[in-house]
C-alpha cells in the first residue's frame, strides 16, 4: 500500500482537522462525536440539511458543507457508517428551529444508524433516501439500488430550497423527487485500497474493468475486457436512460464524476462523448458538472449521472452556493 | 493502458471540446491553431494574459482562464511543448490594446516555443518564466529549475494585477517576484502513462517513491522507500523551506498539490501535517490550496508550494476570480 499515512488509526482525524484548516471560512470541525457543521449557521427558520456516510468520498460530504447546500456532514470511518451520536450532535448544533432533513444514500450501515438517530432525536426531523445507482438492485451492503454520485445533486436541490426558506416537508419532497428524477452508473479500471486494510479491495486484471461498480468497490453489472471510452460511455448513458426514459427535448443535469484516480482530461472526453451521445438521443444537456464529485479513495474510473430538471429542480441546481467543492 | 480513450491522435482535441462544453459561460475553444480564450474579452486598456503549456497537467492551464486569472491557454499534445502559431493565435485573439504577458514554465520546449512566438509578435509583451521547483537543478527537458504548480499562485497574481488595471512593466515586475518568493517540491508514488505511448513513463517499485520528481516524471532527487507521510512532508517543506529562508512571522501561501492519482483525504492529511510543521518553524500559513491544481495525468502523488506573501502579493491573491477551477 502507499499512501500518504502515519497511522491508519488516525487517519481520518488528521484528514478532517487538515480539512477544517483549508477551509477555516467555511467550516469547523467538531470531535468526539465527529461531524463538520458550516462556520456561519443558518438563520432561525430554515430547515438545516444534514448527510453523512463513510469517507473516503471526499469531496463527498464535507465538501458540500456551506452557504447553499448542507448544514453538516458525518464522516464515518474509511467506507464505514458514521454512528447515531454524530447525527444526533449535529442535528442538535445545527437545528435552527425548523427542523432537520437527513440525505441518506442506501446503504445497510447508512439506513440503520441513521434510523437509530431518526429514532432518537426530539428535533422534527425528515428523511430522504438517495439510491440512485442503476447497475445492480441489492448489493455487497444494500438492499435495493445503491446511493452513488446523484446525491451531489440531492444535496444541491434540497441545500438550496431549504436555504430558501422550504419548509421541512417541502425540502423531503424536493429530495425525492431529485432523487427519483436521477439515475447514475459507474465503471472501475482499478481498485482502490482502504487504509485500516492495507490490501486492494478487489483484483482486477489489466486489460479488464468493473462496468457497473460501487462507490467501494462492489461487484457491478460484469467484468469485461476495456473497450473505447465511446462504447463505455453509449453503455453507461444507455443503462441510465433507459432507466429514466426522458421524453424528447427534456433538459438535463449531466455530472461526470471522477472516481478518484482518473485524470481530469479523460473525464472531459468523456463529457464530450456523453452530450454528443445525448444529442443523437434528441436529449439535451442543460446543464453539467465535471470533476471528481463522489470518489471511491484512488480508484481509477467514472461514473454518469443525469437528472431529469424541470424549471423548480433546474433554479434550485442554478442557486448560489459556496462550499469547499461546489460554487454557483 | 487502461484510458478513457478512443484514439490517442483525437484525445487532445475531443478533451477540449469537452472542457469547452462544459464551461460554455466561461470559455471559448478555437482550434487550427489550438487555444482557449475567455467567452467575455477584458475591457480595451488592460494587459492580456497568456500562459501555456504540455497538456495533461490539468487543470493547468485551460482550468485558470477566466476573470481573474488568464485571458487565454495554449494547449500542447500530452507533455509537449504547445507551437508558436498558437500563442500567436492567442495574443492576437485576446490583446486589447495593452499588450500581452506570457507566463512560461521553464522547460526547453516551452521557452523555445514562447521565445519564437515572441520573436514573431508585433503586439507589446513581456514573459514571466517560471522555476520554483527545487528539487534539481536542470533535468530532462529544462536547464534550471522547473516550472511545477508555483505557476498556480504567478497565474493568479498576475491575472488579478492584470484585471485590477496595472500596466505590462507591472504585471511582468509581479509575476517576476511572485515567481522569486515561490517554491515548490514533489513526491511520486506512481508514474502516469502518456496516451500516445502507451507505457509507464517510468518505472518503480511497489514500496519505493520518487522524491523531488517532476510533472512529467522526470527524476527527483532520490529513489527511496516509502517512509511515513509527516516524514514526507518534512523532507519537502524543509527543502522549500531551506530554499526561500522565510523570516520568523512571515505569511505564507500554501499549496498541497495532488499530482492526479491521489485522493483528497490523503491531501488533506498532507495539509494537516505541513501547517503543524510550519509552526513548528515559527511560521504563518497565512493562505492554502488544497486539491489537483497541477497535475501529470494520473501519477500518484503530490507536492507542497510556499509563496512568501507580502501586502501587495496576498491582496492580489485574494481578489476576486472565476475560472474553471479556480473561485476567488
Amino acid at each position: 500500500m502507499k499512501k500518504f499515512l502515519d497511522d491508519a488509526d488516525t487517519f481520518l482525524e488528521q484528514s478532517l482537522r487538515g480539512f477544517a484548516l483549508a477551509h477555516a471560512d467555511l467550516v469547523q470541525l467538531h470531535l468526539n462525536p465527529t461531524f463538520v457543521s458550516r462556520r456561519a449557521l443558518k438563520p432561525a427558520g430554515r430547515v438545516a440539511v444534514i448527510s453523512g456516510g463513510g469517507s473516503g468520498h471526499e469531496p463527498l460530504h464535507i465538501g458540500y458543507v456551506g452557504p447553499g447546500m448542507l448544514d453538516a456532514a458525518c464522516p464515518g470511518q474509511v467506507f464505514t457508517s458514521p454512528t447515531p451520536d454524530q447525527m444526533l450532535a449535529a442535528a442538535q448544533a445545527v437545528d435552527a428551529g425548523s427542523g432537520v432533513l437527513f440525505i441518506v444514500k442506501n446503504y445497510s450501515g447508512d439506513t440503520m444508524n441513521f434510523q437509530m438517530a431518526s429514532d432518537m432525536l426530539s428535533i422534527e426531523h425528515l428523511t430522504v433516501l438517495v439510491d440512485d445507482d442503476v447497475a445492480v438492485e441489492n448489493s455487497t451492503h444494500t438492499s435495493g439500488r445503491r446511493g452513488v454520485a446523484g446525491t451531489v445533486v440531492v444535496e444541491k436541490i434540497v441545500g438550496a430550497a431549504a436555504e430558501a426558506g422550504a419548509d421541512l416537508a417541502d425540502c423531503k419532497r424536493l429530495g425525492d423527487r431529485a432523487n427519483a428524477r436521477t439515475a447514475s452508473m459507474g465503471v472501475a479500471f482499478s481498485s482502490c485500497t482502504v487504509p485500516a486494510a492495507g490490501v486492494p479491495t478487489f483484483e482486477i486484471g489489466a486489460g479488464e474493468i468493473e462496468m457497473g461498480v460501487g462507490i467501494h468497490g462492489e461487484p457491478g453489472r460484469r467484468r469485461e475486457l476495456i473497450k473505447p471510452a465511446s462504447a463505455i460511455v453509449d453503455e453507461l448513458l444507455d443503462a441510465v436512460l433507459s432507466d429514466l426514459r426522458p421524453a424528447p427535448g427534456q433538459p438535463l443535469l449531466m455530472l461526470v464524476n471522477g472516481l478518484g484516480g482518473t485524470p481530469l482530461m479523460e473525464l472531459y472526453l468523456l463529457q464530450q462523448l456523453a452530450a454528443r451521445r445525448l444529442e443523437r438521443h434528441g436529449l439535451r444537456m442543460a446543464r453539467t458538472r465535471v470533476g471528481n464529485l463522489t470518489t471511491s479513495l484512488e480508484m481509477a474510473g467514472a461514473s454518469l449521472t443525469l437528472t431529469m430538471l424541470d424549471e423548480e429542480l433546474c433554479s434550485l441546481w442554478d442557486a448560489p452556493a459556496r462550499t469547499a467543492a461546489f460554487s454557483a
